[in-house]
């Protein structure tokens, strides 16, 4: 039995329960999801104030003001940023301000400092149109009470310089879901290793805690456990702390393919055994006391692409996120891609703009067992299950990288 | 003297040098910059190898089985993931092997489980039209000897496997760029005070503590320094271990904007004042001992844009990447924008698809002090100097975030 792709998310996704929250400082909240409705205790601006450096004044006197015909101002102040106006302005004059600082009582624009001439305590100025325009107003960014910001927003840039104006000193932010990954496989020896025959390196847990970590988890490699059920079962005992489980091989239906029976004997129910996912469709995923365990292949390729449609879903909902796809768009095939198969195939490739349209190509080398093209791949062409031989030009849908 | 934007991003780019390199440990390496050639030394896959778990045996023996007319061959091993086959392939032989395991001497294709049937020692196979596909040959990836990874590479999923599969457990990667900030200001406290009246937060150097963690740096938040050369001064004065230094506010033409005089007071070298961008147009750029100081406006909008088109180019570079700059694409305004300007002028913006083409559409509120717009734009719309009004419809262009 293989269970379509779609069904096996929202299985999955349905056993996945978002994970605590926890206050950090937000010197380190670049790249968190934030878990509270911020809502503003100020306007913001907090109060009127000039946009640039110049000259505080009636807007009516001056909006006339030319080279030919300047006016002319008496100066009662000089109001620096971050001071207190303590002077009105009315008729005939005005206060030298500087960018950030409060528009002075009575004061109805501001006129910059390029535009003028200062000399003793009169100034001159030689422009003056549109002079209130130059007053950014008390609120006009945020109104007091607003809410600003969600739970479920990834902290951009903006966000935290816009948490830093509110005074949101410790944030309130998911942790991040714990991944533990162990590989399994008597042919995996680890990174260090130098390779007997019939041997390969533990690539999968390594490619993975870079999956874990895109997807704003923390992974715990927990190393290789080869093909014995009994070191699978401690490695598995050891996972306790952790929100997820996700191994590699033996997922399949092959003699050493041990890991269902590993997750049996840990009384994880099985959840389902095969996706229709190419590649990447031996996935056995079961469930215990509320914690997924998800073993995927064991090969790269196969592992990567189970991980991306169905484990990165998992970790998005799990650290609080609300979107939990990547964008998709439509572009067109550079190159035919002839091969069809029953369930949706992902394939490796980048994408490019050239004139209006979007073109995808294909990447080299798709086996399994392979790497190198997710190297340098920006996109996965995602070809629908059942599809035709695909000519070049045909429109394909794409997912971002 | 108003600077082309060009023109400093290349000046500054001229006075940037790539960093130094460290060996770490492959389970922290995800998002970091490869700093070293990596020459395979073993061919990938190292031995031909069974894509699946089946029977290894001549192909030639089984191309036209068939339910109708099975092929019985004689069992001689069984070949799991990891081991070394002992046994060599003759005619009316087949050996059981595993996903991974090495493809026995004398055998030329592989018939899957699913298409057979063993009884004691005999194997009944029903297909294996095609037995020959199923090899994964020695090196077909990758060759002994092959580059298969550069410097200046940035260490993504595929990445992570290929540098674990080949045994480069302690990559050599650039090591991350250092950036102290420092706001300037008088109005600026920090985000734990309480606001008095003409004061607001110290949002500059959060923002921007995040714009460095997106360029791979590192920041380092010195705090604020009021308006004060002599503080300015000795703050500077603390960045020595740090590889760049932005400061923010104090950039412009006021009484009170101190960081030219803070920064020749320090000896170092003016390279520029202004630039020609908007929002962000004070900038002033020095050196000493080719380190590189650059102060920022104080309006987080135009500290945000500057950074990006002027420091994050700086800190990409430091950082051993090839590539300075974001995906730039062609999309068509939803909305007119009217604002001319004599300088190229960049808009918080969101961007899709719909249909064949792309849409752009100007956030709301765009003002050099605002922040809210930064937290929703996934794009930046780029208005070139002197653009006309554009109506809506028009194309542009656009650089995703």
């Amino acid at each position: 039995m293989v269970l379509p792709l779609e069904s096996a998310r929202k299985i999955l996704l349905a056993a996945t329960e978002v994970i605590t929250a926890e206050r950090i400082p937000l010197e380190v909240c670049w790249h968190r999801v934030l878990a509270e409705r911020i809502v503003s205790d100020l306007d913001f601006p907090p109060f009127d104030r000039s946009p640039l450096d110049g000259y505080a004044l009636l807007a009516s006197e001056v909006c006339q003001a030319s080279h030919a015909a300047p006016v002319a101002l008496k100066l009662i102040e000089t109001i620096p940023a971050g001071a207190v106006p303590k002077k009105t302005i009315e008729n005939g004059t005005a206060s030298r301000i500087m960018t950030g600082a409060p528009i002075p009582q009575g004061a109805t624009g501001v006129v910059r400092l390029e535009d003028t001439e200062q000399s003793g305590d009169i100034v001159r100025l030689f422009a003056g149109e549109g002079a209130e325009k130059s007053i950014c107003r008390q609120g006009e960014e945020i109104f007091c009470g607003e809410e600003v910001l969600f739970p479920g927003m990834l902290i951009n840039p903006g966000v935290m310089g816009l948490l830093a104006a509110l005074g949101v000193a410790n944030p309130l932010v998911y942790r991040r879901p714990r991944v533990a990954l162990l590989a399994t496989g008597s042919e995996i020896v680890g990174i260090d290793q130098r390779l007997a025959p019939g041997k390969i390196r533990n690539s999968n847990s390594f490619m993975l805690s870079a999956q874990v970590s895109e997807a704003g988890g923390v992974a715990y490699l927990l190393g290789t456990a080869g093909d014995s059920v009994e070191v699978i079962d401690e490695m598995l005992v050891s996972t306790q702390e952790c929100d997820l489980v996700v191994t590699t091989g033996g997922a399949s239906v092959g003699d050493y393919d041990l890991i269902g029976e590993a997750f049996e004997k840990q009384g994880i129910t099985i959840l389902f055994e095969r996706v229709g996912i190419k590649p990447g469709m031996p996935v056995i995923a079961g469930i215990k006391d509320n914690k997924l365990y998800i073993g995927l292949s064991g090969n790269p390729a196969a592992a990567s692409i189970a991980f991306e449609q169905l484990v990165r879903p998992v970790l998005l909902k799990m650290g609080g996120c609300r979107d939990f796809t990547r964008q998709r768009l439509k572009a067109y095939l550079l190159e035919p891609y002839e091969k069809s198969s029953n369930v949706p195939r992902f394939i490796w490739a980048q994408w490019r703009q050239d004139g209006d349209q979007l073109w995808v190509k294909p990447l080299g080398l798709q086996g399994n067992g392979m790497l190198k093209s997710t190297c340098h791949a920006n996109a996965l062409i995602i070809i629908p299950a059942n599809s035709p031989p695909l000519a070049a030009g045909a429109e394909v849908e794409i997912e971002l990288l």
